[in-house]
C-alpha cells in the first residue's frame, strides 16, 4: 500500500441525540431540536472541522420519527459546509428510479460533487404507506434494487459531460447528439429518459451499501463504493472484509474501489471511569421493557414470557432464513447472544448502544488504539462513527480522537479534494453513453 | 375591504435566465449558471429584499432541462433567506402521497413555515419515465389529484400539534394517543400512516394551483389557497376571478381564503423606448422555426406548411376538448390568435415572452399603473411576477416597481409574519384528527 492508501476514511453517522437508544433522556440531550436544521448544521460543521469524509443520514418510510427528510436536510447542510460528503439512505422498493436519480443529481450539483447514496431495499412496514398489500420477498427486492441502480446510472449517463453548449450565436443550448434517451425495459421498470438534469459533477453520487446478507454482499461487490457494516468483533469484521473484497474481481473491480467502513459507536471521556459512568447511566435510562418487545418482534418469539435475567431462548427464535429484511443484523444478534451466552437483559443492553454495531467505552487514546488495530489488521478501510451521545460524542471524537489519529499518520490533515469521490480516493466514473458514441 | 386586505401579494417566478424563451441568448445572460445554487440564492435574496411573498419554481418530469430539482433547491434557498415563501410545483400523477407529504413537511420545518405546493397533475411525456404505457386522461388525473391531496392533508394531520412530549423522567418521547394511523383506502391509493415526521409549522404548506380548466377551477375552489393563472386581458382575468371566487361558497370557504395571482411578465427599462428596444432584440433572438414546431404540436397541425406571415389556421387546430393536458392554456392561445387575428409569426412572438402570460413592456411607473389597474378592478389579489430577463428584470422590479407600489399604499413595507401563511393572510389549518379526538 502507498502512504496515501494507508489513510483511514471516517464517516459521521448523524442520529438525533445519539445512537444510544436512551440518549434522548440523558441530562444534556435536547431531543426537541430533532427538526431544527441548525442542530444538524452544527453537527455537519463539527465533522467538517474534523476533516471527516462525510456525514450520513439513515432513513425509512414508516413509523413515528422526529427527524427531517434526507434530501431536503442534506441540501440545507450543503449550504453551510464546503468539503464534507453528504450521504443519504434512499430505499429502492417504494421509489421511482427517475425521481431518485434526479434528486441525487440535483444534490450533487448543489453541493459541488459531495452526494452519496446509501442504497437499501426498504422495510416491511413501509408497504402499507405505498398502496401495497405486502412487502416483496428479500431476493425479489434485491433484483428490483439491482435494476433500479442500473437505471439510475444510465439516467446520470444520459447527458454526456460536454452536452451543455450555450452557443448564443448559433442558438444552441444543448448538443442534442449528446443527450440520449435510455429506453430501458426491464423486469420491474421501463424508463425512457433522458434525465431532466445534466450529469452530476461526480458522474454518479458515491454508491454506498449497508446490507450484509448474502445478496447484500453480492450487490455491494457489483455496485458499491462504500459499505457500512456492523460487526461485534475484529475477527468477524476481518472475515467479512476478506469475503467482500474477494468478490470484486469477478466484476472487474479492484479492492481499492470499495471502502469497507464498520460501525464504531463510542462513549468517550477523559478517563475510562468517567466513560463507564456514562455508559451505566445510559443503560439505566434504557426502557428495558420496550427493548424486550422489539427484540421479541425480531426473534418472532414473546421474550416477556421468559425470565429477563435468564438465557436468551435461541431455540425458540426465528432462523435467519425465515426473516424478510435485516437478515444480516438478525444473524449478528443471534451469534452475539450465543457466543457470549448472554441473558435477555445483557443482550438488550448490548444492543441499546448502537443496535448491534461495535460499541466502545473509554478514552480518546483507547479509541484511537482500537481504530488503529482494526485498520492495521485488515478489518476496515475506515469507520462509520456513531457516537452514542450527540453532539458531545462527535465533539470529543473530532477534538481528541482525530488529532491522535493524525499524529499516528492514520488520518488526513487536509482534504485531498472538493468532491466526496476525491476525498475517498474513488475515480469519477466514465460515461457509458459517451463511450458508445465514441465507438460509433 | 380593510386597509390590510387591500395589499397586493407578489410572487417571484424564478425561471433560469428569464421567462422570454430567447432570454438565454441576450448579451448579459449567463445560462451556464442554471445549476449554480448561488445564482438562485441571489434571486431569492433579491425577492426577499423586495418583501415579496414568495419565490416559485415550476417543474416537470421529462425533457431536457438545465435546472435543479425543486425540493433540494428550495431547502438550499431556505438557508440564505428568513421570510420569503418557497413554492414548488410537484405533480401528483407520478408521485406517492407519502413521499410528497413528507418532503413538504420537511421543507416547512427547515424553513420555519415557508413552504408552498403548486399542485399539478403532470404532463404526458412523463409517463414513459415512470414505467407507464400512457398518460391518464384529464379527468382521471384530476380525480387522482383530489385523492392525492386529501391523503397528504390527512398525513400532515396524523400528528397532532402537541404530540411531541419529550418527558425524560417518564421516558415518553411522543404521546402515542396523538399520533394516528390514517388507514386511507381510496380509488387510487391506500395509505396507512402516520407520516414519519411531525406536523409542519404551517399545518399544511400553502396549497397552490395553476390549472385553469373547468376541473382545474373546481379543484382550486375546493382546495387551493393561491392560484397562478394566465390571462391576456384584464377583462379575461376579471371574469376568471369572479368565476373562481363564486365557486368557494359551496365548499364553505370565503373569498379571502383564495388569492388569485395572474402572471405578469415585464420587460422594464427607465424609458419606454429602451424597454421596446429590449423587446425587439429578444424577438430577434427567438428561434422562430423551433417555436412554430412547438406550436404545431400544441395545435396538432403542421404549421410549417402554412405561410408564417399568414393567418393562424385555427380551423385545422385541435379543439380544446381534444387536448389532454394544459387545456386552459390551449384555449387561451386559440382565443388570442382569433381575437387579435394574428399571423403565425405574431402569435409566436406573443408567446415567446411568457408562454401565454400577460406580457408588459414599459417603465416601472407604467408597470405599477398596470398592476394597480388590474388589482383595483377586481382582476387579481396580486401577481405572479415573471421577468422576461433574469436577474436584471427582478432587480428593476424590486428596486423601482415595488417602491412605487409601496408609495401608493398597495404593498407591504415590512413582512407581516415569519411564515408564508402569515404573509399571505391565510389561517393555519386546524388539525382534523385533533378535532375528532376532542369530540370523543
Amino acid at each position: 500500500m502507498s502512504a496515501k492508501e494507508q489513510k483511514l476514511h471516517l464517516n459521521a453517522f448523524l442520529y438525533g441525540t445519539g445512537h444510544h437508544e436512551a440518549s434522548w433522556r440523558y441530562p444534556d440531550a435536547k431531543p426537541e431540536l430533532g427538526l431544527d436544521i441548525r442542530y444538524s448544521q452544527q453537527l455537519a460543521q463539527t465533522a467538517e472541522r474534523g476533516l471527516m469524509d462525510s456525514v450520513f443520514l439513515a432513513d425509512g418510510y414508516a413509523g413515528r420519527s422526529n427527524k427531517l427528510e434526507p434530501f431536503t436536510q442534506l441540501a440545507a447542510l450543503a449550504m453551510v459546509t464546503e468539503y464534507i460528503g453528504l450521504i443519504a439512505t434512499v430505499g429502492t422498493t417504494y421509489n421511482e428510479p427517475f425521481h431518485v436519480a434526479r434528486k441525487f443529481a440535483s444534490l450533487d450539483h448543489i453541493s459541488g460533487g459531495r452526494a452519496g447514496w446509501n442504497i437499501v431495499t426498504g422495510a416491511q412496514s413501509a408497504a402499507f404507506n405505498f398502496s401495497r398489500d405486502e412487502h416483496p420477498e428479500h431476493s425479489d427486492r434485491y433484483h428490483d434494487a439491482e435494476e433500479f441502480v442500473e437505471i439510475t446510472k444510465r439516467l446520470w449517463d444520459s447527458w454526456e459531460d460536454d452536452a451543455l453548449v450555450f452557443d448564443k450565436n448559433a442558438g444552441i443550448q444543448f448538443d442534442n447528439g449528446k443527450v440520449h434517451e435510455i429506453n430501458f425495459k426491464g423486469s420491474y421498470y421501463s424508463v425512457k429518459g433522458p434525465l431532466n438534469i445534466p450529469r452530476p459533477p461526480q458522474g454518479y453520487p458515491v454508491l454506498v451499501q449497508a446490507g450484509s446478507s448474502e445478496s447484500g454482499k453480492e450487490l455491494a461487490a457489483k455496485t458499491a463504493e462504500v459499505i457500512f457494516t456492523a460487526h461485534q468483533t475484529m475477527e468477524g469484521a476481518s472475515s467479512f472484509y476478506t469475503d467482500v473484497k474477494s468478490r470484486l474481481a469477478k466484476y472487474g473491480r479492484t479492492p481499492d474501489q470499495l471502502k469497507i467502513l464498520p460501525g464504531f459507536s463510542p462513549i468517550l471521556a477523559d478517563t475510562e471511569a468517567e466513560a463507564r459512568e456514562i455508559d451505566e447511566e445510559l443503560n439505566g435510562l434504557t426502557a428495558t421493557e420496550e427493548a424486550v418487545k422489539r427484540l421479541s418482534l425480531r426473534f418472532g418469539v414473546d421474550l416477556t414470557q421468559y425470565p429477563i435475567d435468564g438465557p436468551v431462548p435461541l431455540h425458540a427464535a426465528l432462523e435467519t432464513e425465515e426473516v424478510n429484511g435485516h437478515k444480516s443484523r438478525h444473524q449478528l444478534i443471534v451469534e452475539l447472544a450465543r457466543n457470549e451466552q448472554l441473558t435477555i437483559r445483557q443482550l438488550v443492553n448490548r444492543l441499546a448502544g448502537a443496535r448491534g454495531h461495535f460499541t466502545f467505552t473509554g478514552t480518546p487514546i483507547q479509541a484511537a488504539d482500537a481504530i488503529e488495530k482494526w485498520f492495521r489488521n485488515g478489518a476496515a478501510d475506515g469507520f462509520n462513527i456513531m457516537p452514542q451521545l450527540l453532539p458531545s460524542g462527535l465533539d470529543i471524537f473530532v477534538n481528541k480522537v482525530i488529532p491522535e489519529l493524525q499524529n499516528r499518520g492514520l488520518f488526513r490533515t487536509a482534504y485531498e479534494g472538493r468532491t466526496l469521490r476525491e476525498n475517498l480516493g474513488l475515480v469519477r466514473p466514465s460515461n457509458i453513453r459517451a463511450a458508445i458514441s465514441n465507438q460509433i
